[in-house]
């Protein structure tokens, strides 16, 4: 097994070689880490940026959609794609101006949006998105409809063309500015989740499940 | 004084047009929130979606790179870009898979960047990210170098084609299904500033400026 994703001119890091990676355990940390991921597609020259959930199976990336959405329908025809995943960390507070910077987590992975077919292969995708976001939820709620399954698109490309950039740690300054008699540091930034707020609408007497104590983002 | 960006083509929702917003006031302050974005630009027909930081000025959105990077030197031949600013506010625990959702607020953001030309002009808008990240700190911070103006472009776009998408609440379910036994609800997700963590090799006796104490994430 390879471990790593072959460079190419696309996930060629032109500066900052040292905050690239090809192995596919970053790759794979950063991805499933998130809820959100950005996809980028192009129509008629003009390029698109859509957020949407997203999930990793191995080594192809799923997002979904409304198959009557204008992303969807453009997507489906095995267009090139750009999907981003980012990570804001921190804002890094250094000694100039231009030397600040922020701290991140971020995959670029480039490849062929196609759309799964069959009601069985969409469903198990589909399945496996819940089983991500709320694993045991599954077997919970109300099986999907034919119709619902009809009316959505699940998206999916493989990751063979990935690089994944990270920066950590506080500010990097010129050398002769760590004399200077300025703050310097980091700001940590991280996702939380609050505690669950139960729908008003719902029957009375439904326990919390346990996976909502579990929950973490990715 | 207009209040709302023009719906074009491109901005135009074609589904859930309840959580389509066009006036200037929501569409700002989900980009005044957010410290990154994310551009899409395309270069030979491939799609790109880069994550950086950004900040607003009245009706131009602004963001910076290398000059040296590929991004930037695409961008400033004047091309279509894409900018997608996202929030994720919640994971929405529906009654049926597919009625599972996310709370989030984003903003679409069509324009041709453009590169700003002139030491003052970028000063002054590099200025303004510095104000907008941290007020005050301008005066603190060792001034820009020639060079490193020089190595930093600036790319701006105006803000005439936007559109907001903001999703909240509680999860909307197909009426027969409230009486299911099933927890629903929302899982809040939120982004916090953790304390300021200080750089080690910083000088001894520097006070933490005020500044830090009020940080808010946009």
């Amino acid at each position: 097994m390879i471990d790593s994703y072959t460079l190419t001119p696309k996930t060629r890091l032109r500066r900052a070689h040292n905050r690239g990676a090809y192995d596919k355990k970053t790759v794979h940390a950063i991805i499933d880490a998130a809820l959100i991921c950005h996809v980028g597609y192009v129509i008629d020259g003009q390029p698109f940026v859509t957020p949407t959930i997203h999930w990793r199976e191995e080594e192809r990336l799923y997002w979904h959609g409304s198959a009557a959405s204008r992303a969807i329908k453009m997507q489906k025809s095995g267009v090139p794609v750009c999907v981003t995943v980012s990570h804001l960390d921190g804002l890094v507070l250094a000694r100039s101006g231009l030397h600040h910077s922020l701290n991140y987590r971020s995959v670029m992975a480039f490849g062929i949006a196609e759309i799964v077919q069959g009601r069985t292969a969409k469903e198990d995708h589909l399945d496996a998105l819940l089983e991500r976001i709320a694993p045991g939820r599954k077997d919970d709620v109300r099986p999907n409809t034919v119709q619902e399954v009809k009316g959505t698109a699940v998206m999916g490309m493989d990751l063979d063309e990935a690089v994944a950039k990270v920066r950590d740690g506080g500010p990097i300054d010129d050398d002769e500015d760590y004399d200077l008699n300025i703050w310097a540091g980091v700001l940590p930034i991280t996702q939380k989740v609050g505690k669950p707020i139960p729908d008003p609408l719902m029957k009375k007497g439904i326990r919390a499940p346990r996976y909502l104590k579990k929950f973490q983002i990715g």
